[in-house]
């Protein structure tokens, strides 16, 4: 299998770290956003929707959109388990990977704070707070979600990682450019500490990518 | 169980169909998002993500996010069945479903809109514009995806209804608000015009919701 990402996506570094708990070896190559490589017509026709990440299985088949490719990784290869066995905790988990996925990233990725600049004419100081105050308003959620559900343990689910932990770390990340102060998300801050203790985390990380610049 | 929802939302408007589809008969109730109701405390106190829809299952248990509630009825009510039974084919499904529900609606939502008036100004206008240029964009994704592949049937992903066409539906519906030209997707349109003549997506339309309003 070859994955296709990039350093800095957060969509990329959520199916890195599937693939190292899992244990799954894949190539790994790279389309560099910012220079728009994503957009090439090589890349657009295995990939029509022009986003990173992409698992090219051995098959050839073209797996896309970072979710989808989690639940499939987790029905082929399902140890260890990143959901949990009954429908209403799994629905949890999924409910959590959705905050980061579809409430924070999608708003705040470079193609939309392009479209601020260059046809709203905004700075990069108020593309910047806008990308802050998107990411402030899920961690809100994710943290207020989290704080007092008993079923919070070391990890967002109980006390291995889930694909809800894949979703909220590359966030995390993302957070840290954009000067989001970790002190109003306590839960989500020591989950971060704790996950970035493990290996599969750690290595997946964008300055630890083979593209990564500074 | 209860579904809370508002007629107008793409998100809430997907778990109608899946419920219609499944036979599953719940009690609705409403919060009105452009009143800003879902960030009222009592609301809060059930879901703290402060978006709607919720599903309060007869246990007391609240599951959130569209997508994991769709997961969830699949889980617990298979039949029909929503994912075709293959991973690869699965993902398939999955990655089309997230381009609307993470590629599109989170860009273009009322207060993604709300933020750019209110903090940067815009009008209505401009603000219109960029609702229609994320969806165009999401929907030349999903039309180039599905239009030459041999899988594609009468519905996005084989002859039946599946989680893809439950994302895709309401965003059509929401298109038609924002003046998108569907002559530019004819696959995305024919396979809307087979849907709606589908009493469980017809049903489940904004304009037939208690709470409708003009």
């Amino acid at each position: 299998m070859k994955l296709i990402g990039y350093f800095r996506s957060s969509a990329a570094y959520r199916v890195r770290i599937a693939l190292n708990l899992k244990g799954v070896a894949v190539e790994h190559a790279s389309r560099h956003l910012r220079r728009g490589e994503q957009k090439s017509p090589d890349y657009a026709a295995l990939n029509p929707q022009k986003l990173v990440p992409a698992l090219v299985l051995d098959s050839g088949e073209v797996l896309t959109q970072s979710l989808a490719i989690l639940e499939y990784l987790e029905e082929t290869y399902p140890q260890p388990p990143l959901l949990p066995r009954e429908p209403v905790e799994r629905a949890r988990v999924r409910a959590l990977a959705l905050i980061p996925t579809a409430d924070i990233h999608p708003i705040q990725n470079l193609r939309v704070m392009g479209y601020l600049r260059e046809k709203f004419g905004q700075t990069e100081e108020s593309a910047f707070s806008w990308s802050r105050h998107w990411i402030e308003t899920g961690f809100d959620a994710y943290e207020a979600t989290i704080a007092n559900d008993p079923r919070t343990g070391a990890f967002s689910h109980g006390d291995a990682p889930t694909m809800a932990d894949l979703c909220l770390i590359p966030q995390v990340f993302n957070a840290a450019r954009f000067k989001v102060d970790m002190k109003n998300y306590p839960t989500i801050q020591r989950i971060y500490e704790t996950c970035m203790q493990l290996p599969a985390f750690d290595a997946a990380q964008p300055a630890k990518q083979p593209d990564a610049e500074a």
